[in-house]
């Protein structure tokens, strides 16, 4: 990596982004729910199974950055409310993407933390836009990028003022087509080496089938990640997108067992 | 490829992008310039020196996407107000990138054609609002993207309501480090049998390598390109990005007799 | 790439590689043949074809490595007989792969050139064996090979003793699928300004589509290609491999005509 | 994935591969050593210590494929008999890779384990004469191959009369520079829901830097792996390849200690 002064890199205490009362980057932080917001039924009881099995914040998408410009786009403000109700539902932080540099103060209002997800991960004005913002941001790595673009996007947020950046590592493109994406599992510890910021991982978009996904959030944890991000559904089959990833809220709580004690080892062995 | 209902993909003549005097999709389009607007100076005299060398149109970054926070971002505006003296000078329209939806209304204003770079590919808010302007867009592959991919992005322009899309191959991502991207010359056949839009080439981003760039513009009028897209600067040594990939006038000019003649002898032998 | 003292790169007129009445690396050399030597019969008739279309040298498998160990594997010793008889019957040189050590003094006496695969490019040991035969050497890069280490096979070859290696760039594996391959059209002035070796495509295997086999060999030919190699078969629908990918001999004799034209063009406009 | 009739995606108990003592898919099995058997001192020295720390079977290359005719290329038949020696003062059993079809019969008689590498995974000669000694293989996945070749070239093995296979992941080829190749660590759940052979990690090659490598094996082992297989060299700044892979004793020692007691707390959480 070419020598680059970036203040991810510098000298710091780990960063510890405060989100309600989960912080993200002590303990195990784990992110759970549909991929869309596709009804208030469902978000909320999705938001409810979450919680039961030990979720610490809710996912959803209201904008939905799809392959197909006929693909359903999200449900928008619409979705965002949907959201809101299942935060008070339950207590959990929402997570939630964010896409258009337009949308940034308004989503705001509604997120409590913003995600740039992997396709607009060097879509620099919203990252300049996102650091404006005052909330923290979820970053996800592009399919195709390397760590040092991935630093330097994540730089963009800081540079502009907001030094809450999670970073989120969601599977490479490669040849390989068995699986979605390749999971870069090395870019746990290389991450954790290299800056002072939160490091996730996303399991159920790096594989996209559901088989997988336990194994991977053990790895995950194992390499020393502050949390996982997965997709859990109350009937996947209905789901509207990436139905071959989307948990049961059963597997979910099955899956959350061994992911804690695996994490209580850990700490324990460390 | 998934059987996908694209109204890029049926029946259709030939699209013809009418830019001005200039035809894209019919004929040989040469779209020349620099990287980067760097000053009044630079970009008229690379404007006067490829319009004499037979380009057909001025291309000139004021918005820069640039990997680093920390790097010269473009002029902006100013940038904008010197492509359009370089236009006053030469007659030659502009092609010039536009980075954030805010902008398309009024960089639409100056430019002649909108460039949606490769790194935002699938920026879907900023393909819906380049659909609502009234200038054509020329649309640049992702460095990781499908074919299919790509073709759902010009979708998503022709869906909004612009049916001028000009497609351009700008190398993809792969494990080879000798070139900066790979150029996939196939595209050029697949896009041209598949869908009804002028497909260009960018051997400048493809490369990276001065020396290869007349080999690969040969390679892509032989295999049926409707133009190519090439950086010139007046002093590549001092170009503030792409140095190493800017042609000089000469080398440009030298170029162009070759790629002339040959497009004329491809015409004559179809 | 790392500084490495290859013969390969240094200073020396062009290698012209003779065979028989055939100058590879002089003027353009077009290999055509089956994918396979599936029957005397198939063999004769495509190589009578193919002579008669234009062709320099005949190619066809007796040796196939095939990715199931189910799949036909080749004739073996009969299917070298027949090549032999194919050449007997038309003229032209023969090219089949060989995948075994132990099998490249007993091919030598069959083949006119020794052929090592992609899938073989580093089995270091067969190269060896092949610099040490008294036949040229056809090198196919590695679907998944830099430049650099496909310079370093061939200076494998020649660091044994034989210097007589044609080059063969067929495609690499990169994340798009649509093309079976993607062709790494850079490689031919890449190869041709680093080595004085010939330098050829194989645009059968870089795309795996009869459709784009024309424009693509076109391309290769305006890059400056010494050659092409490509999969005709009298029956391709009845091809025991690679259907997909073989030319009728009346698509091989129309396209013969526009590469040949080309061709003379390039050199009298050179 | 195609329909593929492969014996070892049949019904079938868990194959366990017995190497004297060691039972290769039963517990979790640290092959470790050096890249190159460099000297007897050396070779010696590192079995002592890995032994001490833990490990069940010796790696080392007597036969080393390099990139670059003019680099080290083992020490042959003398490495063999360091190998041997090492063998004797220890107990442990060893792993070495055989590179050329004529070299299987020999190399069987000094090695416990056959190794075929990463670059002759496709080297289907290779595969066959190992599917007919009496040895187990150990078989590494190519860089470049996907899942379904990797299990078609295991099939050769068995398919021709030997069904003691071990799978090893050991990074694939992306885009990412920063480690040396990209652990694929789906793998792991993969080819255990696929096949009933053992699969092994090699976090040494797959990341080609000695920080990540206790990370990535505690990942290996929380995915289910059956064993790492780790470079160890007892002087890693004077080893002739790799240098920058090889752990020390003492880090090996260290981490060891980490990987048992995480794989006895994955068994027991079971």
């Amino acid at each position: 990596m070419k020598q680059i002064e970036l203040s991810l890199l510098k000298e710091h205490e780990r960063t510890v982004v405060q989100v309600g009362n989960v912080a993200v980057g002590k303990g195990l932080c784990v992110i759970a729910g549909p991929c869309s917001v596709e009804s208030e039924k469902q978000t909320v009881e999705t938001a409810v199974a979450v919680k039961e099995a030990g979720a610490d914040i809710l996912r959803g998408g209201a904008f939905k950055p799809r392959t197909s410009p006929y693909a359903f786009q999200g449900l928008g403000l619409k979705g965002l409310k949907i959201l809101k109700k299942a935060r008070e539902e339950t207590g959990l932080p929402i997570v939630t993407e964010v896409v258009d540099t337009r949308d940034v103060p308004w989503v705001s209002e509604y997120a409590d933390i913003l995600q740039i997800g992997a396709r607009n991960m060097q879509n620099f004005s919203l990252l300049k836009e996102a650091g404006k913002a005052n909330k923290p941001v979820l970053l996800k790595r592009g399919m195709n990028s390397t760590i040092e673009e991935f630093l330097n996007c994540a730089e963009y947020v800081l540079a502009a003022g907001n030094p809450d950046v999670i970073l989120c590592e969601r599977g490479i493109r490669t040849f390989e087509t068995y699986t979605r994406n390749t999971l870069d599992i090395s870019a746990v510890p290389v991450l954790k080496e290299l800056t002072h910021l939160p490091v996730i991982i996303d399991p159920s978009h790096a594989t996209g089938r559901v088989s997988l996904i336990p194994s991977l959030s053990l790895a995950a944890v194992a390499a020393g990640a502050d949390g996982i991000m997965v997709e859990v559904h109350i009937n996947p089959a209905e789901a509207i997108c990436d139905k071959e990833q989307a948990l049961t809220p059963e597997q979910f709580t099955a899956m959350m067992n061994h992911v804690r004690t695996l994490h209580r080892f850990m700490e324990s062995a460390a």
